[in-house]
C-alpha cells in the first residue's frame, strides 16, 4: 500500500540529485499526510506550496509480479483531495516565483474534476513567468477513455516544451504509432520513433520529445533504452537488459533525469544516456523513488555496469 | 515449515479457477489441523470429508534453491493420521455422491500402510459412479522403491482416465522413457514423448496421458511446457523460460488445470495451453498453492506475457 | 551490518567441510565479541587462539546491488582491535602447534600498525613449523595504495606456497595482467591467465596460484570458473552461469576449498572443478558463510546442476 | 491498516463460537474486497448476502497505543461502498429466511446516505420475520453529531429487543448517564447504570440492556466487567484487569457473546459471566477478532485465569 | 515451532553460566538435527553421546499468551527418536566418565517405551559413578497418568540426590500437597512447603528438595520465589514479581541455577536465592534458554532490579 | 544498532513540537552519516552547521530490557568524528546568529580531546550572543571518572541558565544528594530535592534547576515526575506510572519539553507539568525520538491518561 505518485516521484529523484525541488498538490488535514510530508522533506523536496483540504489521499495497492507474472496495481484514489481540488486553491504566479522548470503528467490532468483546468492555469502561467514546461504523457485507461485524454491533453501540448512519453502513451493518447514496432513482441523500430517524434511536433507543436523503449523479455527482465528528439535530431542511448526489482517509478525517474539534463545543459546524447542509466538504476531499486546519485549514474554511464562490488 | 501436500494444493488450485471441490484426508484433532482447515476453508475447499483421528498432520521444511543450489525438501511425514488411515474410515459412496471428478497422486498411494488398497477402493467404486478419474503419478523415492511404486500404481492404472506426469516419473515407476530427451542436459525430444504416452496406453489402458516438460537451465530459470496425449494424438504447448518464484506445486497446479480443461471440455491444443499457462503462473507465486485466476491464465495464454504493469 | 572478515569466512567454510580450524585475531572484551565468537563456535571453529583487547570490533555495511546496480560495501574498521594488535601479542610457534596449514590474506596485511610485520611473523613460524601457507591476495584500495601493497605482499611472497588471486588483485599488487582478458567486457584469455601464474612464479618464487575468473554480465548474472597453475600447469576448470544470490564471501569460499583439496590431496583437475563450485555455491546463499558441504559440492561437479528439488 | 467493521467482527467472533452467521454488507468488485472475503470465509461466515458495487472499501489506520500513550485510528471510510448504498439493494426478505438473530450497530445507521433508513427497513422486516434484533449504540463523534444520532437511533430502538452499550455511547446518544460513575477516575457505581438501564427501558421501551463497564488504569491496563439488564433486573460479572494486547474489537466480541448467550439460553447470571469473559479474552489478542472458543471462555469463567501453561 | 526439550535448557543454561556440560538424547540423523547440534555447540554444550537413529525429532507449537489468555503448548513428539530409543544404545559407563552431576526430568521418564528403564540404567551407573543425581519431577499430563507417574518416579527416587519440583507436580505425581496453598487463588503457605519437603524425604528418601513458588496474578504477571530444603532445613528466597517475556524454560532454568550451586557449593540461603535470581531473569526473556550470565543474576540477587540502564 | 545521540533526541523532539532548531557535530562523509542527516531532515531539524570530517559515526548497541532484566547499552563511540573534533572547525558567532537557546549535555562534554573546551567555547559565544544556555548533566560512567567530570562540568556551569539533571547525576558529577531519598527502594523524598536544587545553585551559580524523579518499580514499569527549581521556588508535578515501551531517550525529551517551555514562557508549575507528561509520553514510544505532538502533551496533561482510544 502506498501513496506517492508520478510527480512525487520525480521531485525526489530530483532532490536526490541535488536539485532544488517544490511539489504542489493538496492533502487533507491528517495524520497520514503528515506521514508523506514527513518522507518527502527526509528527501529536501519542498512542502511549502501543498494546499491542505479534501477528505482523503489517494491510495494504490502493488502486487509485484515476476515473470510471465505481471505487476498488478489497484487504485483507491477515488474522490481524492488533489481529484476534488478546485482552480481557486492554487496561486501559480507565487508557486512559480524563482522557479526554472514546471512538470506535470497525464495522470494529474485526467484526474476529473477542475483537474484539466488547474493544468491548463498551471501551463499558461509558467511560460508567463518564463519556465521551462516538461510533460509525461502517462496514459492510464482507469482514468479516462482515450478520446478525452486526446482532447484534454492536445490542448496542454502548446505549451509543453519536452513531452516525455512512450510508445503506447502515444498510441493510446494521439493515435499515433512508431512503424515497425511490436512492444510485446520485443521489436523495436529506431526510425520509426525518429518520425513519431517529428509527427507529435508537427501535429502539436512541441519542440522536444524523450521516449523510453522498454522491451519486455518477461516481467522479470527488460531491455530498456531511451530516445531524444531535439533541434529536428533524434538521439538514441544504449540499451541495457535489466533483472528488474521494481519497475514501478521508472518512468519517472526517466522524467526526473530529462529535467536535469535540460537544467544541467547536458550534450543530447549525453543528455539520454543519462536519462536511460538513471531510470535503468531505479528499476534496481524497491519502491516508487529513485535513489541513485548523479555519480552513481555516471559511473553506469561510462560503462562500469559490471556490478563489482563497490568498496 | 509446511503441511499441504499434493491433493490438497490441486483442490485450491481448482477452488481457485471457481470449481467446486472436496478435499479427502485423515487429520488428527489438534491446532494444527484447525489451522490447516481453516486455510482450506478461506479458499472454499469443502472439508466435510475430512476423517477425524490419528496422532499428527505430515510436515515437510523446504530450503528455497537459487541458480546452482537445488532446492531440498526434508519431510516430517513418517507416523501421519493418513498415512496409518484404515480402508473402512473412508465411505467413499457418501464421497463420491454429486461428484465429478477423483483426483490422487502416487505420493498417496506410497504412503504404505493400507494406502494403497484405500486408493484401490476410491477408484473402485469412483468408476462405479462415474467419475472420471485422474491420478498424477508423483514418484518419490523417499517413500518407496521403483519396483514397490510399479506394482501399486500398475494396479491402479485401469481405473485411471487421465495420467499426469513427467519423464523421470514414468522412468522411475514404469521403466519407460521418452528416448532422445536428456533432462538434466535440457534436451527433449517430442517425438519420443508421443511414443512414450503410447506405450503407457498400450501396456496400462490409460487413454489420456498429460506430460509437463520441464527443462533446468539453472535452480533459478526453467523452460516450461506440456504436452496432452488424448484420442491417440499429441499436443504439444508453446514452451515459457520462467524465472522460478517457487516451483514447488508447479505440477500440482498443472493437475489442476488439466481437470478444469476436462469438465470444461477444451479444445486439446487450448486444453494443453491453458495448463502450462496455469502452471507457468504458479511457478512465479511463492508457496504451494496457484492464486491464478482463469481470467490470469487466458491473458498469458493469448500471448500478453510480457509483464507489463496491470493497473 | 556485519563483522566477518575474509579469514574467518575461510574458517567456516572448512569446519563446515569438516576440517578443524582455528581462527587468530584479536577482539575487545565486549558483548558484540561474544556474539561472533558464539557464532564461530556454532560451527565448530576453534576460538582459542583469539587475543582480548583492544577498543572495537571492525564492522561493515552491505547494501546488496541487483541488476545494473553494483553491491557497496561501507567499511567501519578504523581504530579495530586487530589493526592496533601488537607482535608480541601471537604466540606463533604455540598457535602453529599441530597445525597443517595456514592462510591468511592481503586484507589482514594491509590493515597497518604492525599487521604486516605480524603477518611476517607468522608466514616465518609456519614455514619452520612446516605449514601449508596459502595466502588470498584480496587487494582492497580503501586500505592502502598500490604501492604499499606491492612492497608488504611482496615481502610475504618468498613464504607463500599457495597464492590465491584475481587477475585485478594481481593487476593492482604486483602490476601484472593477463594478456588479452578485458574483466568488464567479460572476455577473458585462457593463455593469458597461464602466463600470469609462470610470471607471478618467476618473480615472486611463489609455486602454485590458484586463479578466481569472474566475468560480469550484471550484478545479478555473472559468469564463474577458475584456474589452478601447479607444477608448471594450468588447469581450468569449467564455467558456471550464476544468478547471484550473494557474492560477498566468493572469493573466500574459493579460499577455504583450495586448502581443502590440499589437505585432501585431490588431483589437479578434479581440485579446481571442487574449488569452483563450491564457491559457485556460495554465491547462491546469503551472507558471508559458504554453508555447502562436501557432498553438495561434489553432487555439482559431477554434473547435477539442474536444480531439481531434492527429496 | 484495516478494513474489517463492526458487524464483521462480530459475525467472526459468533463463526468462531460455533454458531452459523451471515454478514450484509456492500463491497466493490474489487481484489482487496476478496481479500476480505477470503478472510471472513476461513472463519466460516457466510457471504452471500453480499452486494457488490460501488467505488471503495472503507479503511481505518491504527496506531496502538501504550501505557500513558492512547491508541489511535484514522478512518479512510468516506465515500465507501456502503456509505453510499441505495434502501432497494437489500431483499431483507431473502436475507432473513431462516435467520433467527439480526446485529447491527450505531455506526452502520450513522454512515451518512441512506444507511439511516436502510436499518429501518432491516429492523421493520427483521420483526416481521421473527428475529431477535440486537444493536450495539457504538456513537462515533467522527460520523456525526449527538443530535442526529439521538434523532436517527431513537427511531430504531423501538425494534430493538437487546441493546449493548456503554455509559459514554449512552450518554453522547442518549444524554442519560449512570450518577455517581466517572469513568476517567476509574469510579464505576453499580446502583447509577440499574438505573441508567430502566431509564433506557423506560424512555425508548427497549426490553434489556447490556453494559460493558471499563476502568482505564492505563493505556496498558484496563479493568473489565459487564451488566446484565433483564427482566427487570440487573446481574452484575466478575471484573477483570486486563493487561491489554489490543482493545480494539473488545465492544464487539462482547456483542458476539451476548448472541451466543441468548441463542442458547444461558441464566442471566451466567450469561454475563460469559460475555464478559470472552470479550476480556479478545483484549488479549491481536486484531479485532475474537478467535476465543467456547471451551476457553468458559475456562476462564471457571476461574482458571492464572495463565498456566496449556499443555 | 520449537524443538528443545527440558534437558537441553538446563545444559544450555549451564553452559552460559560457565560451567562443562554435555547433552545425552538421541537424534534422526537429519538437517533438523544437524540444526539443533549447532545450535547446543554455539552455546558449548557437549554433543558427543547424542545417538543418531530413528525417525524424528520431537517438536512442539508454542502460542504465547497474554493477560488472561494463557500460554499453550501443542505437542509433535510422538514417535520422536528418542521416545522409540532402546536401552542398549547408551553406554552410561563412558557417558559418565569425568562427569559430576546427572540431571533428569519426569518427562524423559514418561515418554513410554523403554525410556523409564533407560532413567533406571543412567541413575544406577550415574550413582556408581559418584555422579550427583538431580531431577525435576515435570509431571506432563499429555504423557501418562498420575499412577503410572507416580510408579515410575517412585522408583527413581531412590537415586535422586536433589529433587526439584512445583507443588502442581508433587501433588499430581506423589499425592501430596502444601496444606494451606492455593496457587490460583495466589496463596502460598511458608509452613505447608517445608512440611510437603520433609514428606517427600520421609517417604522416598530425597535428602534435598528445591521448589519453585509461582502465582500467577495474570498470564502476563507473576510472582516468583522458591524455597530449598536441605540438611532438614527449608529456606525461602525473596519474592519477584515478574512481567512475563516467556515463561516457557523457566522451571529449567532454576533446575540448571540449582547445579550450579551445588557444583559451587553456595551456603543454602545464597543458593537459594541465586537460583530464584537466575529463574526469574528467564522469564524475562524470549524463547527457552536463560542466557543470563552468573554476573548478571548477582547483579539482581544483590539488589539492583531497578532495571536502569546498563551502559 | 543506532548512531542517534543525546543533542539529537532534543532537536527532534523540539522540531516535532514545533519549534525551529538546528543540530551542531561533526560527521564523516559517508553513506552513513548521509542516512543520519536524511532522519533529522525528515523531522526539520536543521543540518547546515554539521561539520564534516573525521573518519567514523558513533555508535550503540541496544538490549532492551524487561521486568527484572534491565536493558544494556554497548558503545562503540570512541574514535568517533566529533570526539576527535578540533575547537577552531566550529564557528559559533555564524552558529548563534539568531538563536534563541543553546543546549548541551555531558556526554558531549566527557567525550575527551578537545571537547571540553569546545564546550567552553560554545557556552562563552552563546552568552555573549544573549542565548539562554541549557545544560543535561546526564553523567556516564564509561566516559570519564566522576572527579574529571566534577572539574569540567564545574566550569561549565557559571554559564548554565537551567540545569536539567536527575539525582543520580548530581551526586556523580557534584557529589551532593537528596537526603532521605533511594532510587533503589523507590523512595523519593520531595524536600530533599528542593535543597539540592538550592545547594547546586549555591555552589556553582545555576539560577535554575529541572529533575527527573525516576522511581523503578522494575524494568518494565516506572514512576515518572519532575521537579522544578526557579526563582528559588520548587514545582513538583504530578506522577506517572509507566508501563515503559522505551526509556532511551526519555531524559532528553524532559529537556526538549523544559527547552520548549521556557521558550513559549510557561508558568512554574504547567512548566513542569508540561515537561514530565512529554517525557512520559516519550516512554511509551520506541526507539529514542519523542513523537509526541504539544497536543497530545497537553491531552494528557489535562487529565486524560485513560487510554481510550482517539478516533
Amino acid at each position: 500500500i502506498n501513496y506517492t505518485g508520478a510527480e512525487a516521484n520525480v521531485a525526489v529523484s530530483l532532490s536526490v540529485m541535488g536539485e532544488k525541488t517544490d511539489f504542489v498538490t493538496k492533502m487533507p488535514d491528517s495524520d497520514i499526510s503528515a506521514c508523506a510530508i514527513k518522507m518527502l522533506k527526509s528527501y529536501g523536496v519542498g512542502i511549502d506550496n501543498i494546499v491542505t483540504g479534501g477528505d482523503r489521499l489517494g491510495l494504490y495497492y502493488l502486487e509485484r509480479g515476476a515473470s510471465q507474472r505481471a505487476s498488478k496495481i489497484i487504485y483507491d484514489r477515488k474522490y481524492s483531495a488533489i481529484s476534488m481540488a478546485r482552480r481557486d486553491e492554487f496561486d501559480w504566479k507565487k508557486i512559480f516565483k524563482d522557479a526554472g522548470v514546471f512538470h506535470f503528467t497525464g495522470i494529474t490532468a485526467g484526474l476529473g474534476g477542475e483537474m484539466a483546468e488547474i493544468c491548463i492555469d498551471a501551463c499558461r502561467e509558467a511560460k508567463k513567468a518564463g519556465l521551462l514546461v516538461t510533460c509525461d504523457l502517462n496514459y492510464r485507461r482507469a482514468l479516462w477513455s482515450k478520446d478525452e485524454a486526446r482532447q484534454v491533453m492536445g490542448n496542454l501540448m502548446p505549451y509543453v516544451d519536452v513531452l516525455i512519453c512512450n510508445e503506447e502513451d502515444a498510441a493510446c493518447v494521439f493515435g499515433m504509432s512508431a512503424d515497425g514496432s511490436d512492444i510485446i513482441a520485443g521489436k523495436l523500430n529506431d526510425q520509426g520513433y525518429s518520425e513519431l517524434a517529428r509527427k507529435i511536433k508537427d501535429v502539436y507543436g512541441v519542440p522536444a520529445v524523450a521516449f523510453t523503449l522498454r522491451t519486455s523479455i518477461s516481467a522479470s527482465d527488460n531491455d530498456w533504452a531511451g530516445m531524444l528528439f531535439i533541434n529536428d535530431q533524434s538521439y538514441f542511448s544504449r540499451k541495457y537488459r535489466i533483472h528488474l526489482v521494481d519497475r514501478v517509478g521508472g518512468g519517472d525517474s526517466f522524467s526526473a533525469a530529462v529535467i536535469y539534463v535540460l537544467n544541467n545543459r547536458f550534450e543530447p546524447q549525453k543528455a539520454i544516456e543519462f536519462a536511460v542509466a538513471a531510470s535503468c538504476l531505479k528499476q534496481t531499486i524497491e519502491m516508487d523513488f529513485n535513489l541513485a546519485t548523479v555519480e552513481e549514474i555516471e559511473r553506469l554511464m561510462e560503462g562500469d555496469g559490471s556490478g563489482r562490488v563497490v568498496r
